[in-house]
């Protein structure tokens, strides 16, 4: 069985010392994040997480969900009770506004928390993880009314919600949408129609659930602009905020998938569903887009979560597990063999997830905490900037964090051999959970094509230069101090790969825009290793600051160092061939005609 | 469901015009092997493959193996009657002596019937092809005694075969195995002990599974000195060939796995069962490492398999998927949206699987084609020189083929988007069976310690530089053929990258191992990276001489010439970032002291 041990101190590290959450103090709720509050919060998450999720998580995998003939759905033995405790705790709402019953800390917080419960479960965090999505689209959308009937009670946690855009013959490509949406004389509209693909479509865990709905009203314009945002309850509700009668809506079937077996993901079929407008008419996928942006940097979040887990056990694994000696001689006489940690393939793999983890966490945070910015500041300017900012790095995390999270949670299983592809060490339920991370909330490929053919441009490219400037100019301020040689140069090498293959998207993708999009995903892991060597100077001045005073605890912190040093010479390099490959453009990628494949 | 269509074309390509299989007529069995019994061979094989295995792929994937409570072990609906046609069809034998009952045709070709059996399906094949190995190392080992009476048997294929060396403690570290031999005064040895995740241990498609097993003989040095090798029968054979009691051995369990479900993998439990030496006392590893050679080759080409299959179903998919437009103005305007095979980032993923396929393909059979060499020429020299080609070639083909092979059924997965994690598409299941591939039969990192710690040193480099002499020859000799330059060229490149790394290796490891163990894994990708580029030359080599006589049939080969651009512009260069880290040492990688992880 599979452990876990929340990075608790890791999470306060970076908080304190790399963030310097203490610096906000002038937003909203950020005064009352304090340094006690935040680590009692971390810890007492981190208590549930290791204590009642992480032995659900297996369970949940070999039971699954189980679908009645009445369309209702039963989840895996213990998740009812685990979700109590996730109401009862409060965990939904840490960073919800007071107005609709949340503890309005930083948005920053809840993801450090839901990396806990992601690493400990992820199907069973996705239940409270797509409430928060859609609280946060009802937040930024809905009319009054409809946050007052709808968010009190999912920001408790006893209602949830979903979100439903996919259909049979339409993913990526929104404009294809069929459901269709009828007004109705008190305002309210029928909505008809089948979803695929919808998490947590249908449970047992919560009284009622609230979905969010992307259909069309009749005679809306064709395409992306005659999509608007619905809210349609399972239960219908009454103007007292009592549960009402059954809406027209239900679950046709489960899907049988490769892994997050917890999480029940159904076909929903609405027939003339009673639901109400969220937003203006057509202008729902913008609306969908808040949740989306919310959703993203989640499942970057699962992405490093799953690999967080994967490579706590690898690590315990490769200290118990006596197999040959030391190449450069026994290490451990007394044993009949060796510990595998001591052979240096295991050790490159161990070193390249934690290499991973560590950045990617900072990053989250680091991107999570100008969330916080773009959403609580009273400066016009820092609010935008922020905003730029978030924009820019939301989709390299999902692609990123992902991909690499699940090419980690592979890694991580090769440490145990023969063991690794057995059901009961957990392994491999990691790399088929995280698997689902790549594909959903638009596949790593939109991702990409998001990152270059949307974001890059955007406003005269400002978000792109505003960042090259922060990190020029930081490598710029620290070339002249010694300690920090060893992480700035090769940063400095990366981004210069970075600003190469940007200038090679303006010359060449412009008069032939096939140039960007076989560059794209290329693109985008260049832009994230940059981003993680960036966060890697980061944590490498901050520990250099601390170090002379740390003393007893001084081998955490100088761990780090050796590893942002394996970074650097070990992950970052990857960018030239990234770079290679942009420049070589889209030539043999698209000569062949379609029929050659 | 997802299909297949075997490569026969391709392959029948390889055979005549890239490895001239005419010019091999002198080497036993290979007159027997005319153009027309290869063609012929292979659409049969094609047609049991497409027609009988592919439509059981998922069948034995959802059900599984089931174990009774008397041990006995019932394989899917449909294997036996499957298994049925293996044996009528003469399968196994084919590269067998006649002389046992085989074919005695190249085993090159055996290697392109299980491409195909094992793209149709994977769990199925391992049965037929596990009785190969064994049938492998009896011929090597065995007494003529034990020959006569268990070879006829498997050859034909009503009785199968097995190789048993894990145990619970013990995996790629042989030295600790515990199961005990202790002789009787007949010659014969009563073995005991439990052998771990053993494929095929128990099924019902033959009347006998012969199993052969590691085991230390009463007394024997510790360590793998002092293993020796048994064939343990399931049920033993009697003097006149008929079947007698049962043996001492059963199966205790069947393990719960990530895949290839359709294949038993068991728990043995050996209770003084009666087995017989093969080989000498205490010699039993080398006589293991025949069956392991054997069938190390055979793992990559299960990666390769599966890749295969992810691949045509995911160009089916992409010519089908209607999602958006092309990014250069609308394709097919009389279609809702644009078939996704327009997508610059779907078509980098279709080229980047194809250009891996093909030249892995060719690599396959060129290596294969080494082995027949190797155990048929009468040429002492040219023995020599093919045995050196395939002990370095094997640990390459086995790592690059199915870490390429399961990295290459995740992308072809990824292009289906959320279908691609439901069952019924069946792209989940090729990820989930290819993993094992990486794992099984030495697991990948051991495939780069055994390549850069035993093979490149071996008989002074010799097997190396003689690769080294035979692509550099190569590329000097077509330099100057303009119609040549845009393959070696590059070739060239990549080549001096990995004999930079060979000589830092030689002046770098010498004095610390750790050195080399840090950058194996990267050695052996490196190495994999310029084999195939090789392969891609060689491929295109044979297309430009053929083309102006290919008339009707000329975009086939065209675009091989395509595929070979691109693997050289946007595949190849990964040699430059794999030197960066065999060359940043084994520093950051090894400082940490082991309780840091």
């Amino acid at each position: 069985m599979p452990t876990y041990k929340a990075p608790v101190d890791d999470a306060l590290f970076l908080l304190n010392d790399v963030l310097h959450f203490d610096r906000y103090g002038n937003l909203p709720g950020f005064a009352d994040a304090s340094p006690d509050i935040v680590e009692a919060v971390l810890r007492e998450a981190a208590k549930f997480s290791e204590e009642v999720l992480t032995p659900l998580n297996r369970v949940g995998d070999k039971e699954g969900c189980t679908r009645h003939a009445d369309g209702s759905v039963t989840t895996p033995a213990g998740f009812k009770d685990a979700y109590k405790q996730i109401v009862e705790g409060g965990w939904i709402g840490i960073s919800v506004p007071a107005e609709y019953g949340g503890q309005g800390l930083p948005a920053t917080l809840t993801e450090v928390v839901n990396e806990f419960l992601c690493s400990a479960n992820m199907a069973f965090a996705m239940y409270p993880g797509l409430t928060q999505g859609a609280i946060a689209a009802l937040l930024a959308h809905a009319s009054p009314e409809l946050k007052t009937k709808y968010l009190p009670k999912m920001v408790e946690g006893v209602w949830t919600g979903t979100m439903n855009l996919t259909e049979p013959h339409c993913g990526t490509d929104l404009g294809l949408l069929r459901a269709k949406a009828v007004k109705q004389s008190d305002g309210s509209y029928k909505i008809t129609g089948t979803k695929i693909f919808i998490s947590a479509g249908e449970h047992d865990l919560s009284d009622n659930i609230i979905h969010l709905v992307l259909a069309r009203i009749e005679g809306a314009p064709a395409g992306t602009k005659g999509i608007s945002l619905f809210v349609v309850p399972k239960i219908l509700v009454n103007d007292d905020g009592s549960l009402g009668a059954r809406n027209g809506v239900s679950c046709g079937s489960l899907e049988e998938k490769m892994g997050i077996h917890g999480n029940s993901t159904c076909v929903m079929n609405y027939d003339a569903a009673t639901g109400w407008l969220v937003g203006e008419e057509n202008h729902g996928l913008s609306a969908m887009f808040t949740m989306m942006n919310e959703a993203r940097l989640g499942v970057g979040v699962q992405g490093l979560a799953q690999s967080e887990v994967a490579y706590q056990n690898a690590a315990i694994y490769a200290k118990e597990r006596l197999q040959g000696r030391s190449l450069s001689g026994v290490k451990y006489p007394d044993k009949p063999a060796d510990p595998i940690i001591v052979h240096p393939d295991v050790r490159r793999t161990l070193m390249t997830i934690r290499a991973f983890n560590e950045a990617a966490r900072a990053l989250v945070l680091w991107t999570s905490l100008k969330g916080d910015v773009a959403r609580r500041s009273e400066d016009d300017k820092e609010r935008q900037s922020a905003d730029d900012y978030m924009g820019l790095l939301t989709p390299v995390i999902k692609g990123v964090l992902t991909d690499g999270g699940f090419a980690n949670t592979v890694m991580a299983q090769q440490l145990f051999g023969g063991h690794g592809y057995i059901a009961e060490h957990g392994m491999e339920q990691f790399v088929r959970d995280a698997r689902i991370a790549q594909i959903y909330e638009g596949a790593n490929g939109i991702q990409a094509l998001d990152l270059v053919g949307r974001k890059l441009g955007k406003d005269g490219g400002r978000a792109l230069m505003a960042f090259f400037n922060e990190v020029s100019g930081y490598i710029k301020d620290k070339s002249a101090d010694e300690t920090m040689k060893a992480y700035v140069t090769p940063l400095g090498v990366s981004l210069a790969h970075l600003q190469q293959a940007s200038m090679w998207f303006m010359q060449n993708a412009m008069s032939k825009p096939d140039n960007a999009g076989a560059g794209a995903t290329d693109y985008m892991h260049m832009f994230g290793l940059v981003a993680l060597g960036y966060m890697w100077c980061k944590i490498a001045e901050a520990v250099i600051a601390k170090l002379p005073k740390a003393n007893g605890s001084t081998p955490r912190y100088s761990a780090k160092l050796v590893t942002a040093r394996f970074f650097m010479e070990r992950m970052l390099p990857e960018t030239a061939v990234h770079l290679a490959r942009i420049q070589s453009g889209s030539g043999s990628t698209m000569e062949l005609p379609d029929e050659a494949f």
